[in-house]
């Protein structure tokens, strides 16, 4: 999984900065047209377009059209959920017909009822969330690492099970439900737990790369079928210090970095 | 503090609902000319803008600006947070220069490093925060009811407590810090311990009138200053069931639901 997280002084002097809906959106085609043919799926940060307002949105919006016409899943990551009515226009919003995502990322600590909103988009029109169980970051145990008193076992382990237990009637074809989990590769001894709590929910693995995670760290988020982990990257993939670089070559540079994402994590396969 | 929080189909027909964009924006006016001299905050929810795209967020823009104008203090609830850079661009975005509000609403399961980069743009530009703790939601027990091994007490009072610390060299002249807590009136008890454990936190409270909160449940949100907390209400102010009413009728009819809603919050202190 790639990673559309612009920042408009990393994007290359060769786009036309005018516009920055414009500037994000062409940015962003240039990326997927160079990986389109590698990858399953893009995520697609939402706080990178927000802060440049409506114009910003409109590139979001373009975005995820032109990645889904070349034939790309597309993950929303916005991190944005609430309760009732308002839990369901943020759905209709990322996984329904305003932006037509095909997941998006939301967070545990209203419980239930900041989910269930979205899970009813997911069975309706056969979208997928993905829930933040253990995070990538190094202040991810603040909270997510207590220790529960009922239970004897960490907080995570305990919004895993929710994971588990929503998911279980969205398994498809696969063995896989639309119910999947954020775990990090930061942490690969907790992601051998989560695989074994989670068996059927994929998981949406940040950290790899420029936060740290190696291939090796991956390898639990992996069932034993060697499916079921999405590894995400982007600043690896999309970031160049030569902003004067040319469109062939930044193209050439984004399709080159992801091919040694894809070999590195294969590589731990064998 | 009035909610913001429009949904079309509630949106009176005297406003020609032709340009979305315009008609949230012409309906919030409406609301904002009729309450600005009874309350010091309204809160907007962004849900209900990112749901109608790009339109819906330059309404959102729009209403902010025109709130400011007309003397108010602007809440923007979006419960969206992220770490490093994705964290610098939401803050950038809510309460940096796109948006301008003064404060905005985030979550707490990534830890502080999901606060950290708010509270650096609440320092350099005199904005707040409102950490969720103890939501208004029947769910909301699902994790933050969790009672910790370590300290013997539910998960909301760990939350508390980094919203207290956090919070502690954020006080202004007023006794109160720029960081707050989101604490509903569904909960009074939980508030009342709450409440001693972040002393110098605003809290902003949901829940009262539509959530099943009454005023003398919101009582324990208060400090014995009779200051500190911000009672919310959406629905009850601003829903018509009449569609059909007049622009004189429909500013009549939100200024006296909030009357009423001052006289009833008021009354508890006698």
């Amino acid at each position: 999984m790639v990673g559309l997280d612009p920042r408009l002084d990393h994007v290359p002097n060769f786009i036309n900065k005018e516009s920055i809906s414009n500037a994000l959106f062409e940015y962003n085609k240039i990326i997927i047209d160079s990986v389109c043919d590698l990858i399953p799926v893009i995520k697609i940060q939402f706080a990178f377009y927000i802060e440049h307002g409506a114009c910003g949105v409109e590139a979001f919006k373009n975005t995820i059209l032109y990645a889904k016409e070349k034939g790309l899943l597309v993950v929303i990551d916005s991190k944005s959920n609430d309760i009732g009515s308002t839990a369901e226009a943020y759905a209709n919003a990322f996984i329904g017909e305003v932006f037509d995502g095909d997941a998006v990322t939301v967070t545990p600590y209203l419980g239930s009822d900041g989910i269930m909103p979205f899970i009813k988009i997911c069975k309706e029109k056969c979208k997928g969330i993905f829930i933040l169980v253990k995070t990538s970051n190094k202040s991810s145990g603040d909270f997510q690492d207590k220790v529960l008193k009922d239970t004897d076992k960490e907080m995570y382990e305990s919004v895993a099970s929710m994971v588990n237990t929503l998911g279980s009637d969205l398994v498809g074809e696969s063995g896989y439900s639309s119910i999947g989990a954020v775990v990090g590769a930061t942490y690969p001894e907790q992601a051998k737990v989560l695989r074994k709590l989670m068996p059927q929910s994929l998981f949406l693995v940040p950290g790899y790369g420029a936060q740290g995670g190696t291939a090796v760290d991956t390898l639990p988020c992996f069932n034993e079928d060697k499916f079921g982990a999405i590894i995400h990257s982007s600043r690896g993939i999309i970031f160049t210090n030569d902003i004067n670089i040319s469109k062939e070559d930044y193209s050439k540079f984004v399709r080159g970095n992801t091919e040694k994402m894809i070999a590195d994590i294969k590589s731990v396969f064998n």
